[in-house]
């Protein structure tokens, strides 16, 4: 098992830093777990930043089977930490083995599936349109365009997906696959685990001898190094999953430097769900026990769980909304993350219950200070309608019911709210006037729509869009999670009567790459593998 | 023909404004063109976005036979314009009929172009991944994924393309192919020219049937009411051509609104070009020629403009310098497109001869007040590197001639410019390993490297880029010419159990409009034609 050390991994090196300490806590028992990790000062940001852009030209024009092996390696090298990182995961998360091992294997999957799209190519985004020198009244010359990685990217680490959304995860994943050099800012929370993590793609750059500067973990204290490491000039992008503020704090850093660069921050979302008539002519307690499993599951804290339902008023929906009480009733509480994201959870739901909302249904308080008895509040549309404060979301296992009459009130209700993650209907076939009604709103509003599912649950596929119109995400027009993420790190670049031994690779008249490319408007499939 | 009324169109109605008159105003003779036009006050701009949010839903989801004849109708009806529009352009600009007659040929096949992409409909961006019941450990639901359209659109004209990057240019044809209605401001220099293209736009609404929202021409004074423009919640996305000061403020404006919409602005560029040694082993005559045509070609006002050029020191490098003089100190002033724009350039260069350079060449002034004299300053390699300010554009008939002594000189230089819209390489075969080392720190720095040419001339393409990093655009990651334009105007929208008679038409099991798909991340091409 690799020995945690407690400091910064700069370009292969372990860093100690001066600026305190942290340790990683036991959200279950309070219990400070060792080692101490040293946190950074803003200047060794920059010793990262800069072997991130020295590392760039190397690692950016990589050889496609050596870049997806390297991907591939990493994945295999974070499989092989073994019990060692669920059990250290579980210590600082209080998130179960279970779940854990279940994140790790779709951390390693999202790899491998990146190496398979850095094999395949398409993201290169190849096309060619040939010369045409007899063209009257001007010849037209050779132009011939492919994406080029951005630049050294940062990423931020998120606190309730240690491995899915943090070192390894999604964002790290899609920008190596795009050739693009990493600084990545490790959540405090969960310090232990990201070191093991960071260990095994350190490992694979060295038994790659790729440019050591390729990978970064840096511990900083506040928000001080986050700041620094977004202001560097040697960032060209930066992924983030977490707060609205601290992706909007982010946004304004990045906005405010000499040259900008795009910030991808996954923010906020309260996931509404539309459970129309006819989807409680089917089983009200199967819906219910849905409903409340999405909501509770891994204690709420998912970006994706339903906040909001839109219940029909009548008999139907008071039944589905007493089936559901009883299973919140019965509920008890399930370990936060961190002392203090249970805290804001408290804080948050206190706020709710400021307003002119009614408690359904409130369960136990679980194991330990951080485990707080789930909620479930009721309002009708109208107050909804009115009250954009109904709309706020509270990270944790709670959530709303709004109780509707008409079909009118869901497409205003729908109409109020902000960008989303998702947007859920939960129909029958006799509300599909109703539901195709709804559509176009929520398709403005969300970057998922599902029906007659629920928004936990993200697959890592080719379709996925885990992202959304601002709030949801800083830049509604991307995904975090899903082969497109890898679109996030690029931009075109043409190339105009280039001799062919000049052109990059992907461009040459032999296409020693095998790339599918669009020529003079027509796709033609390469034959990579 | 078309008379001209000197009022905004506002979805299909007239409508004059009570902010005040303005006037074309012909820039060879000062002479005030008839009618006036009236300039609108903020308030009316809501009556725009309103009508272009109200045709959002049709416009958006039209079906693309219906889609793409409507582009090709207004390309027909702007050629059908006739004399009548390059006589008004060409008073309006002092452009020459040849050169408006170009950009309308340009314009036009834009727009079918955009026909074509729109009918082909791969910029939908279909994936599907379908439904996997008997995963294990748990099924995998049907996920789909295409792109929507953002909304409405405001497009800002550009003064000097008043036909290609104006009412109908690449933003506006761009927007329109996405599916966005377009509220396009009008540049003041020419608006008689963008009346009677926007009444083509409207001709060819009302002969479609489609929602008279889908666009509007507005004529503001100063800067009030585009800024209110930008600042209207239905506003979801901005294209500009212009300033970098204009290009900058509207982006505040986009980043300070409650929801920030993306701006692709194109601001500055002042594309340098890299003569290697052996470029003037050849026939250095002609390359003085081409640069020199390049330079001065419109009276230099174009965004590819060669502003910097590098030449080596020595003998050649000097025939290079006295050929290009001598054709410079022959050339007259060609009449720019306003009496400012002639005042902007006569300071820019006045700023520039403060500065530690060497008048190279000046010719003679041309007709009127508003025709300077081109002009060619000179440098040393170390004097650009160490003086920023050197690199200021100067937008006309001016460029600035750095010699240098060593590759090293090159790189260097190239290192320390801002984004770029293009870089250019003159070189032979000798030169290679000079521009290998130098094309990867290019392609880091511009949207398109040529190499022996001239970066003047903006083919109209599948692989084109006319974009590059900040501040040549606020959004490197994009191109304003070329059919990847579209993509600015988009999102992705992932679908996950849709019953199929929900799902949008280009996401359906028989998938009506034959798009190439990518199913589970395999190409499957489409029949559309």
């Amino acid at each position: 098992m690799t020995t945690l050390t407690g400091h910064s991994l700069i370009a292969g090196a372990r860093v100690p830093g001066t600026a305190g300490t942290t340790h990683g806590v036991s959200p279950l028992t309070g219990e400070r777990l060792e080692p101490a990790y040293t946190l950074l000062d803003v200047d060794p940001v920059g010793e990262a930043t800069a072997a991130a852009e020295a590392a760039f030209p190397s690692f950016s024009s990589l050889d496609p089977s050596a870049h997806a092996a390297f991907l591939d390696d990493v994945a295999d090298r974070i499989d092989a930490l073994g019990d060692a990182l669920i059990e250290r995961a579980a210590l600082e998360t209080g998130l179960t083995s279970a779940r854990l091992a279940g994140e790790r294997t779709r951390t390693t999957n999202q790899l491998r599936l990146f190496a398979r799209v850095v094999r395949q190519g398409d993201f290169r985004g190849v096309r060619v349109d040939p010369a045409l020198p007899d063209r009257s009244p001007l010849p037209r010359p050779d132009i011939r365009q492919r994406k080029v990685a951005l630049g050294p990217v940062a990423v931020f680490g998120a606190s309730n997906f240690p491995l899915a959304f943090s070192t390894a995860g999604g964002d790290t994943a899609s920008a190596l696959a795009a050739g693009c050099p990493v600084v990545f800012k490790a959540h405090n929370a969960h310090p232990g685990t990201s070191e093991l993590v960071a260990s095994a793609i350190v490992d694979a750059i060295t038994a790659a001898g790729l440019h050591p500067g390729v990978f970064s973990l840096v511990y900083g204290p506040g928000a001080a190094v986050g700041q620094a490491l977004v202001a560097d000039p040697a960032i060209q992008a930066v992924g983030f999953t977490g707060s609205r503020a601290g992706g909007l704090a982010i946004v304004r850093t990045a906005q405010s430097r000499a040259v900008p660069i795009p910030v991808y921050a996954e923010m906020s979302s309260v996931n509404p769900v539309f459970i129309l008539p006819g989807a409680l002519d089917g089983d009200i307690e199967a819906l219910a026990t849905g409903y409340v499993a999405s909501v509770t599951g891994s204690s709420g804290q998912l970006c994706t769980q339903p906040g909001i339902v839109f219940v029909p008023r009548g008999e139907a929906g008071d039944r589905f909304v007493a089936a559901t009480s009883r299973l919140v009733d019965e509920a008890a509480g399930q370990v936060m993350l961190t002392a203090g994201m249970a805290r804001a959870w408290r804080e948050g739901v206190a706020a709710r219950e400021h307003l002119d909302v009614e408690v359904l249904a409130r369960g136990a308080e679980g194991a330990g200070e951080n485990a707080p008895a789930p909620v479930i509040h009721g309002v009708d549309a109208a107050s909804f309608i009115a009250d954009d404060a109904l709309q706020a979301e509270i990270f944790g296992a709670a959530s709303l019911v709004v109780r509707y009459d008409a079909a009118d009130d869901l497409t205003a209700a729908a109409g109020r709210l902000e960008g989303q993650l998702t947007a859920t209907i939960q129909l029958a076939e006799r509300d599909h006037a109703l539901a195709a009604a709804l559509l176009p709103v929520l398709e403005r509003k969300a970057g998922r729509i599902l029906a007659n599912g629920w928004p936990t649950g993200v697959e890592v596929g080719h379709a996925m869009v885990h992202g959304g119109p601002f709030p949801a995400t800083s830049d509604g027009r991307t995904t975090s999670v899903g082969t497109l993420a890898i679109e996030r790190f690029l931009r075109p670049v043409a190339y105009q009567g280039l001799p062919d031994a000049l052109l990059p690779a992907p461009l040459r008249d032999a296409n020693p790459w095998n790339l599918t490319r669009l020529v003079d408007g027509v796709l033609q499939p390469g034959g990579a593998a």
